[in-house]
């Protein structure tokens, strides 16, 4: 009994949590489809014209897509050998995210709109298409990123001390004479959609000295602001040339370590001939 | 009778299809103006002070255009030697696609805008100009895309992952008291608009909290959104690097090393002759 | 008794200007709380539905943080070995900025806003965190800007030269038919405002031949301004590149190749030891 | 008598195009102040309070300096060398337009605006400051530009093709709702003021539809735009390593050819040793 119970449970979890099998692609494919599905009809009960004309029916459905999603959830932490490790997960508390809002609907107003964060579940696309390159490639950028962290770090810091000072100054030029500067904070905001090149038009200056302090700004930012691009680009392509051009596979046939150029000859750890 | 009607066929395919010839050459031209010409026309057209002016000349101007390159693109039919292969490549496809809506005109309304299809026949203009340079430039530009289209893709993914969700929570922060935050869909819009830094302003933030979290989104997106630049970036060095500068496959035969430019004589390392 | 003095004041040395020990440490968070605790209420004061509100609060939280940052500035001048070189280093500087409104502000309007210089203070956060390598990669920036001022500064030149001329074209077209280009200034204004992707909408072209004239100029520009990126990346890229990856001193001592990663052990030419 | 006169004219020579004595830069920094008073007289007189306020004065001086170039013009042409070659140089030219507008202007109206040539005159900044670097960067920007005119071209044809394409599109699916979308041309530009990401939001698409494909086109446009600055980058990156880390002044000291990278041991071209 005991046998035919873990082969079932076997079973599932290779359906559940493989891509493999066609069973376990065809659960997948399902799953994703269903989860297009909940995105679509939060979106478009959102829209005045759909959603108050059909109540019902978006209300049936968000119960439905609950009901499936938390099916899925407890059959996950049943089959799972280490369940805490999964629902600690990023996967994990997204799919306890995607079910959550549907149970306190009945007590909260707006919960719904909480069902967004089942846009996050749409990452497990990448599972279902075996997208291994697609995982290397994500994963250089991310590589890139996190190298970058840092100048970007500094550079936002840079970025915010001189949106606050222009955005201060902005205000006492154009206060008096302009309806959109009405506060220092919100005349950073608008130094912060200028620098970023955004550029609303809900609040723009109107006075010469206004206009001309834009100006400078919107020149010396633009020169400058090029900074983050450089900034990624240079990580990308380190990244991209580790991993491309140093032979990943060639290790030193005296002591084993790798991550030699190209063009070496020797070991430049150990000095060993290559 | 036969070989005077091939050798007919061969002169007209030579004109029709060969760009070396001054009479091809004259056709390639003659066909470039027409097709500028039928593009100009139908812009012009849809000019309300120019269109409703002149209805008669618009209509009269394009049934010749139409039937010019119907002959055109049954000449080629006939002329190429596997037609088959010709009606189902780009060209061909744009080709019969430029006349077809000549022809629906009278079955169907504003057909007549279906026209700018023929926008794309100007890319005929590399053919006639001989670029061959421009052509290895732009495959240049279309191999380090291509080279960079799955990185563009998780990239366009994340965004999309990004913009749905700062979408939905900005539907919530600013419906309230804001008539553009009317659904998530235009709110996703609105992200799409802002994170690309287009920055129409028909949407804008109006509460402090809503400016508060769109300058969260353009500074962080900002930083973020350099990523498609450093990854094309990177490929275009790349490509260009491997196309150009150096011959990857030439080693000097004595000591056998590589990476020579493409005008070295002499192994750069050994003095050795290429 | 002029040791104790002495001691005592060595002591006081280490509390302000150190942030090695627990009470330096302590003191150094204490001060950035104040500095943030004043620029927010700045920022507050200028919203008018709170700074109209509470006038009092704000007019003596000015006084308060005035006051500590006064005895702040005193203390360090005192306990510092050269005063004058720390009264005219960049904080000195600063730091005097930051207290000199509050005793201005009975004599002056509007000196409030002045205390916005107090964001320059912010930059202390650098000090207290222990940032390191926050350091070392906001150098890098600095010097890739550095590196890049001619190219910048010839850059801005240029785009300057196309924004004027652009500017006046664009005032004589638009001129009589659209009320935003109204003089030569405003329409540099607009034409800094397009060439920088900004794009309020405040000013924009109405004419047909101005709205072909600003197409003309956006493509053209959209082109050319890659450059600043262009130019910053590259610096970036070799700043990056002599700092991090290669000693650019260290040669083989067996060979005198250089160019060695800054873990190398061994020369990759030759394998002799480094 | 010839050589007073000679030796006079060789002064004047001396004093109009040299920079290197005291009263030639004198000279050039005098000419400077003039042309840039006379770029900022323009543009004030064509803000409506001051040009209708002092027109007499604005006309006076506009004679002035129009009188002024025109000496130092003829002073040029009598002292050159080759007075053609100066006459159809481009400083030639721009001296030359620079003050047939004076002499129209009792002709024709509005003449004044195309006092605005006179910007270009300012580029004579970089003779007077010596700054030898800044033309050097200057001309790294403009080779790099030149070497990715062919990149930038394909580049610039391809984006006015999806932008002609868009717009006919976009003018099919918003005319009837939007008074924006007006006509095709309409429609083109506001596709390019789109896709550049400028985005005044003085033409927006209001239809769901229109809204979804214009967030389309900003995406892939988004990810696509990054190309040229990529193109320019890598221009810049190769233009730099040639002269920076090419060794200009070593030529080979058999053949004499140059451009050897600083690794290299032997000659690339006669593999003789350097």
């Amino acid at each position: 009994m005991k046998s035919a119970h873990s082969s079932f449970r076997k079973k599932l979890f290779d359906i559940v949590f493989e891509a493999n099998t066609p069973v376990g692609k065809g659960f997948d494919v399902a799953l994703l489809v269903v989860i297009i599905l909940s995105v679509v009809m939060v979106m478009l009960e959102s829209v005045p014209s759909i959603g108050d004309a059909y109540p019902a029916f978006f209300n049936v459905t968000e119960w439905i897509v609950t009901i499936v999603f938390t099916i899925e959830y407890v059959l996950r932490i049943w089959l799972v050998k280490r369940p805490w490790s999964y629902i600690f997960s990023f996967y994990g508390i997204v799919d306890l995210l995607s079910i959550l809002p549907g149970y306190l609907s009945p007590f909260f107003a707006n919960t719904q709109y909480l069902f967004t964060i089942r846009t996050l579940r749409l990452l497990r696309v990448f599972r279902i298409l075996k997208m291994a390159k697609y995982i290397l490639e994500g994963e250089i950028l991310v590589k890139a990123i996190i190298a970058s962290r840092r100048k970007l770090t500094v550079f936002i810091l840079a970025v915010l001390t001189v949106v606050m000072i222009v955005g201060s100054v902005m205000y006492v030029v154009e206060e008096s004479s302009n309806g959109g500067f009405t506060s220092i904070p919100k005349s950073i905001y608008w130094a912060i959609v200028t620098v970023t090149t955004v550029g609303y038009g809900d609040i723009s200056p109107e006075t010469a000295l206004g206009q001309f302090l834009s100006s400078v700004l919107m020149l010396i930012g633009y020169a400058v602001i090029a900074v983050p691009t450089g900034i990624v680009s240079v990580e990308i392509a380190q990244v991209t040339d580790e991993l491309k051009h140093k032979s990943p596979t060639e290790a030193c046939p005296n002591c084993g370590k790798e991550g030699h150029d190209t063009d070496a000859v020797h070991c430049k750890y150990c000095g060993h001939e290559l």
